[in-house]
């Protein structure tokens, strides 16, 4: 087992894996990326991840290197060749490599990168007892819908919460509109009535968050995509976050103030059953 | 006389010049810069620049990998070493090298990078006939003070620009306030007196921006920091851009329609002779 990389057209060790300094992506952030996990050692979802990489491509004017079906034999070859029991895949396609000027050559070729390293661990006491969250001011660009490598601000609130001994914070508008955590999105639970944030263009649409709406309508669960305020998640019975890394983590406190009773309540229960039956 | 980069305490060819895939500049966008032109041989405004440089590093919470006096002295030696009639100095700092994910472990090495490239060639004809720009959305983040590497916005926008035939696009927020350019400042001037947007979190200070604000003041004429907002650009006697690279352009038609008389104005004109003889 061992942490490999695809560049350029070959595995290679990870560490060994470098890239010219006038890639795009080191000098513009130019370009977008996915994280695919798998589960009894098969991607999961990776037809969703792909589509969105696809989404991404196409709202900055990129081309993908190859197409989905060749993507798709890559990561299952790096798979193989990595070894690990349940492997998290992270590919990023970036604009190429040019001098660095603003606008972009015509006929740049984009570099295609995949990492392949163990899934991180479960933290089975985050699922039992909740998570804190922070809240932060919502200071990002308006295209958060681009999975896109201008991560900045996501690293600094990030960090922020980390920093407050919490593991996520939550941009809120200073309407006081909530959209998304960092690397997750946010749902709320009153009344058993569910809610999270539409799919516009203030958040990404999760693999995951998707997975859950599906599922809870074939459920005959009530679940409103719908803009939601502060307010509306520090009064709610429950709130989780979600992401293909985690698939669900409960909400017990934000911003210090206890959400429900304070322990993980039965529908972030029930849904994440979901993912541990797949 | 080539192009060279310094990376990880040594000069390079550029083009032999590498990162780690896990530098978190081609990651998350998490690093700064710089770009610093010569005149006459010599780094101009290079205190400025550097002043700017630590600003930002203390923004995302970096320290610098060296200190300014070194760093100036590292950019000497390799503007010495590049032997370029005039250079074009691009500096450089990430986070550094850690397994991907948001939040940065303690203790992480920031990167340095420093490009010596020759100076872009000016453009008589521009300057003498003035350029078209067009107006985008404000899309961007809400820290723009930070020179950071988090560009794609910039990026798609320069872009549309150059599709467009124009040179730049000016960032508009939906209030219809004027912003700034993808990677220059803009001024407009009416009645003979010069306005520039307020150098707050919406824009990045140019250093070519406040030396003619700076050097306005000593000459007697009137210069604003203040709000200004579509429709005083669009009927301004002149309107023109700035940046450390092109030092000052005239705009003469925005979005297609004529600023002024059509052409580059005394004003412009005026400002434009204080760097050239420098």
């Amino acid at each position: 087992m061992s942490e490999i990389a695809y560049l350029n057209g070959e595995f290679l060790p990870l560490t060994e894996a470098r890239v010219p300094i006038d890639d795009r992506g080191y000098t513009f952030a130019d370009g977008i990326y996915e994280v695919i996990v798998t589960r009894n050692g098969k991607p999961f979802l990776s037809r969703e991840h792909f589509l969105r990489l696809e989404h991404s491509a196409a709202a900055i004017d990129l081309t993908l290197p190859l197409p989905i079906t060749e993507l798709d034999k890559l990561m299952l070859a790096g798979i193989a060749r990595a070894g690990f029991t349940e492997t998290m895949v992270y590919i990023q396609v970036t604009r190429g490599v040019a001098p660095r000027r603003h606008d972009y050559p015509e006929g740049i070729s984009p570099q295609l990168l995949l990492t392949f390293r163990p899934c991180p661990e479960a933290h089975p006491q985050l699922l039992e007892k909740g998570i804190a969250i922070i809240t932060v001011p919502e200071i990002r660009w308006s295209r958060c819908d681009i999975k896109s490598i201008a991560l900045l601000p996501n690293v600094l609130m990030k960090q922020k919460a980390i920093t407050a001994g919490c593991r996520e914070a939550l941009f809120v508008t200073e309407n006081g509109v909530i959209h998304e955590c960092t690397a997750a999105n946010i749902f709320l639970a009153r009344n058993g009535e569910i809610s999270t944030p539409p799919a516009d263009h203030h958040i990404l649409a999760g693999i995951t968050r998707g997975r859950i709406i599906d599922k809870a309508k074939t459920e005959g669960l009530i679940i409103n995509e719908q803009e939601c305020s502060l307010n509306d998640l520090l009064t709610a019975d429950e709130v989780f976050i979600t992401s293909s890394t985690v698939d669900l983590l409960p909400v017990v406190t934000v911003d210090g103030k206890t959400i429900g009773r304070g322990r993980p309540g039965p529908l972030s229960c029930r849904i994440r059953k979901w993912f541990a039956a797949v």
